[in-house]
């Protein structure tokens, strides 16, 4: 691997006072519940159907679109095994040896392994694979049997996976294909890096050389009727989204549009989009391809500069659950999947460990900090699949469309319920995310505290992280070692921070950044520590001007974290708050709030305008109150009573 | 006829700068451009197949839902009959003939006439109320046959009219059903007044009785599979509508929630709602129905007071085509469908009509030079189906919803074109709305340049109004009498006017406003000449605060016309433009912008923040620049190139 490597999980211990809380509810409450999930909607039931070669009546557990069913099977899966990473529970490694065994049972003697086409189009396995989702499912397949191997050390899991890719390595080796939601590419960098063996990495990279050919195979599937193996309004669905009115075809939705390496926007589904960019990253990583590095650079700069929300949302759109058009971002009805937010955070761990630069932790902790967190609910048994940055509390702009993906509160469950295990994996696998090894360099990429052992240049050393990041932004970084070690420590400088200060041994520092990062390069022995400082005044932050959505308006940023005002902590109508530029914000850590988080308040402008019965009259020039207003961390909203929500609120800066 | 009376059209004659070229575009472009799409769209195809009785090849003139196609034929001899009434043009004539032959023979021996039923469902007539419009059709030929009679005095098509009107008394005199979609009611008002036949009042004073009742027709209808006339498309659609999550009747939407005389708010679809409320003046003024009278003043309120956009328009959410709650007023995807304000219009002139108020009044012209007037483009053939207050200029949220309604120009038609014939009919009968008669009272309720003849007290009068309202407040009102006439003129004070001044013969009178109008009785002598004088400066409106969409915004408007920001008129993007609350703004006519219309001009801040590729950055301090804006009437928007529009625009009025 030409990259930098991420330590293996069970290197890494997470325990700080902002995260500890929530990687536990992830591994207890999150789990069970998607466990729950999992149970009532009958998808263990069709495993065991499908164990049994006898399809039966299958009516009740065949009720959803379950040719994607297992994906949400294997999710738990990867978040229950990364779980057993940080604590002993028979009853939790009972269910993930019963699931394997359900697995096992399911699987074909050729490897194949999908409940929905064994019960129920036997014959149809790989004729549709522009939205049967079976390559997709098999992805999550290979990525969760990595993780339990990585942490069981057992190989149950590991070898159905094998055997199926082995049996997807037969059936797409020599071309015939690709999958039209994106995802088992990564999986199968991740398949070769745990095995080694090449055919995997090599069919990652060719399923990526599949898109965008002119003669695509998704628009030749679309055209056949023989392929059709979902209703008329399915089909219908996934029609308008893949070709033009005058029926040409536009493979943008599913990134087939271009050949990669000649694709340079964030375009189409986002969740498909930021898989395959993290696919990008992963294939040019161990192949070297420079043309696939540079593209998916670009695809990021477009993303980044122009398509991402404040939040570090991606994908604006719920026509298309994806990207629309340059500075396109509403709030009321942004998507902002928070399976696009996972996906990105993967996607951007990977730009960094290909280059090293920080932009691309800057990105991940924006999207991890506010996007990813909330998707879930405090005590990790609800979520959100669309996370809107305003709601007027009561209703939503989109609640009428048929599936709806923006309730006002966070759901245990969804039709399709992609988002809930998809954080839970996320969460529960964090520790790989902070630290990236290469040679004799150890780049610290977040903030958590935190403990990493690893190897350095070929020494063994233990590096601990102490802080309350993003509650505080004071870091401090020990380096436990038996005997001196020449390396690099690269802490991250975050893009927000204006005026880092750091200090090595109580000795400061400059704060030389390079390539995102201070590179201090010495002989460490055991006990030297830096001190890393990140001032987190509160911001008003605002967006380039072409963002119509947030024009005169300010968002409220403190650290990485985006703030929102809530109805319920504000008695004024939201859209009548103005904050004047010169406003004082404090920030204060209250305990009892949102199980505890930093709380912002300030002065505003109040512009209400009375409450007389006219629905219309001339502007007043009435004095405007002042008021104190309250924000919370975006990623806390929605957790009390329902309330409007902002995160971009007016701004007074007219300068008469 | 207990309530004020409106002229007959022929003896009000429309002059002026404002009206006249429309009128004359109405009566030329308007009437020829519909008469068009009707031949293309098959529809006097379709009579003329119903009138041989052999339904043979119908499928391409069948393509649309044809059930309701006659109502825009119907509206259109309408709009052609009120046309005839102001020029001789025997080519027109021969048409109106020509299409009164093809409906001759197209009805049925027993009166009853809709090509649909005839050829496609001839045993399924009457059975399904709830969405086959065969009432509603049927009353837009009422409506177009008393148009007719008082215009040519020819009686042809009114024989169709009453022979088609008896039949549907003998179906449903003695209850059995009412109308999915009103504006049968009304009309038969309307052909009551014209015939003297007391049965079409009593039959639409029963079907308004009909609504509401436990035991809802149109849920027993919904329930019925053989009253299953349509696609399970178009089912489904109104069963979404009619019914709640979990399966309750909910017949807001067709307003059959409750009695009518119990209905205290303006509710579902906009213009089923305005045409009934119409019909439920007209039956309050015909019977002394007070119950009814006093619910539409209840309805009336609540949806001036919380539903009603500044232009008028109303019935805010695309989804039902309707009114959802109160201060939903969003502006990019505003309904305000065109036919919703041409019975807004028609609904208040009924309730000037019903109590003199002048409030009435008030709304028929914000309604008229904004909601309606917007939804036909200046030369008369283009039009718009939803009248939002917002536009980028490039895409609409709601492009994407499988029937667009809003589109960024005006188009020649629309699957469903219930708009374009209706917008013809109500402009070409403007003459009808601007004078009420009441014994010894004359009211000037509209202000245009025009002259009426009628007899008041008994005595015949002319009234000559010379103004070049709106483009200015000045109005002089000439009494043209061979005799002395006692009277009590009274000319209607505009809500929006602050500072009215009056003068009879040159002497002033105090505005003491009476029911909103200035009472003037005295005896009239030949030329005596009443000056109004309505200053017109630009006003700044704003909203009530509950208005999320306009808080913290004005409007700008003068006299009664609002007006709107245009891209193609202003380089900056209209998101950064705030406009101070000290701002001076001029009103110049302009004759060769927009057909000649007063643009308004004045100094703007912009809150513009430079052109840098950061997508999030710090609030900057930077000075904000000073420009001119140039504001055209929101009636004018979008005939020249697809550009920005805004009229709710920034507001800076922070006091800091």
């Amino acid at each position: 691997m030409a990259g930098k490597e991420t330590p293996d999980l069970e290197n890494v211990t997470i325990d700080d006072k902002f995260w500890s809380p929530r990687v536990r509810r992830t591994d207890t409450a999150t789990v069970e519940a998607v466990y729950q999930r999992l149970v009532e909607s009958g998808r263990f039931e069709n495993l065991r159907r499908a164990a049994e070669g006898t399809p039966g009546d299958q009516q009740v557990a065949l009720e959803n679109r379950m040719y994607r069913d297992e994906s949400d099977v294997y999710k738990w899966l990867e978040a229950a095994s990364y779980a057993l990473s940080r604590r002993s529970d028979p009853d939790l490694e009972a269910r993930v040896d019963y699931v394997i065994s359900l697995l096992e049972g399911a699987q074909c003697d050729d490897g194949y392994l999908n409940s929905y086409f064994s019960l129920h189009a036997p014959e149809d396995r790989w004729t549709n694979l522009t939205y049967m989702h079976e390559l997709y499912s098999a992805g999550h397949l290979f990525e969760a049997a990595v993780a339990h191997h990585e942490v069981t050390g057992g190989s149950r899991l590991l070898d159905v996976a094998t055997a199926f890719a082995d049996h997807v390595v037969d059936v797409f080796a020599e071309g015939g294909g690709a999958p039209g939601h994106q995802g088992v590419e990564l999986a199968l960098v991740r398949l070769y890096r745990c095995t080694g063996q090449r055919r995997y990495l090599d069919l990652a990279r060719s399923f990526l050389d599949e898109r965008g050919r002119e003669d695509s195979w998704f628009a030749r599937e679309m055209g056949d009727p023989d392929a059709r193996l979902c209703t008329d309004a399915i089909y219908e669905e996934y029609h308008d989204l893949l070709f033009d009115g005058d029926g040409t075809y536009d493979g943008k939705h599913i990134q087939d549009h271009l050949p990669v390496r000649e694709q340079s926007k964030a375009v189409g589904h986002a969740v498909r989009a930021t898989y395959m960019y993290a696919a990008m990253a992963d294939v040019a990583m161990e192949t070297g391809d420079d043309a696939l590095a540079a593209a998916v650079e670009r695809i990021w700069t477009n993303a980044v500069n122009r398509r991402m929300y404040v939040t570090g949302g991606l994908g604006n759109s719920h026509e298309n659950e994806g990207f629309t058009s340059d500075y396109d971002l509403p709030n009321d009805t942004a998507y902002a999947e928070t399976c696009a937010a996972a996906g990105s955070i993967a996607w951007n761990r990977r730009m960094a460990q290909l280059t090293g630069e920080g932009k691309y932790g800057d990105v991940m902790e924006r999207t991890l900090y506010n996007a990813l967190l909330a998707g879930v609910s405090l005590d990790g048994t609800r979520f959100f699949y669309a996370n809107p940055l305003k709601s007027d509390g009561e209703s939503h702009p989109l609640e009428h469309v048929s599936e709806v993906r923006f309730p006002l509160q966070r759901r245990e469950w969804y039709d399709t319920p992609c988002c809930p295990p998809n954080a839970a994996r996320l969460l529960s696998s964090l520790g790989e995310y902070l630290y990236l090894v290469d040679g004799d360099e150890l780049s610290v990429e977040l903030y958590a505290g935190s403990s990493v052992r690893t190897s350095v240049g070929g020494s063994p050393v233990r590096v601990d992280q102490t802080t309350e990041y993003p509650l505080d932004g004071t870091v401090e970084i020990s380096v436990r070692t038996d005997s001196p070690v020449e390396m690099t420590l690269r802490p991250r400088i975050p893009g927000w921070c204006s005026d880092p200060s750091i200090a090595v041994d109580g000795e400061a520092v400059a704060p030389d950044v390079e390539r995102g990062h201070v590179e201090l390069r010495r002989t460490w022995t055991d006990g030297d520590t830096v001190t890393l400082d990140f001032p987190m005044p509160v911001r008003q932050v605002q967006a380039h001007p072409e963002v119509t959505a947030a024009a005169g308006r300010v968002a409220l940023q403190r650290g990485p974290v985006v703030y929102c005002l809530e109805g319920v902590d504000n008695d004024a109508p939201l859209e009548t708050v103005c904050l004047r530029e010169d406003a004082a914000f404090s920030a204060e850590y209250d305990p009892d709030l949102l199980d505890g988080t930093v709380v912002v308040r300030g002065e505003a402008t109040l512009t209400a305008t009375g409450d007389d019965a006219a629905l219309y009259r001339s502007r007043t020039s009435s004095a405007n109150a002042t008021v104190t207003v309250t924000a919370v961390p975006y990623y806390a909203w929605a957790n009390r009573d329902e309330s409007e929500m902002r995160v971009w609120m007016r701004a007074c800066d007219c300068t008469h």
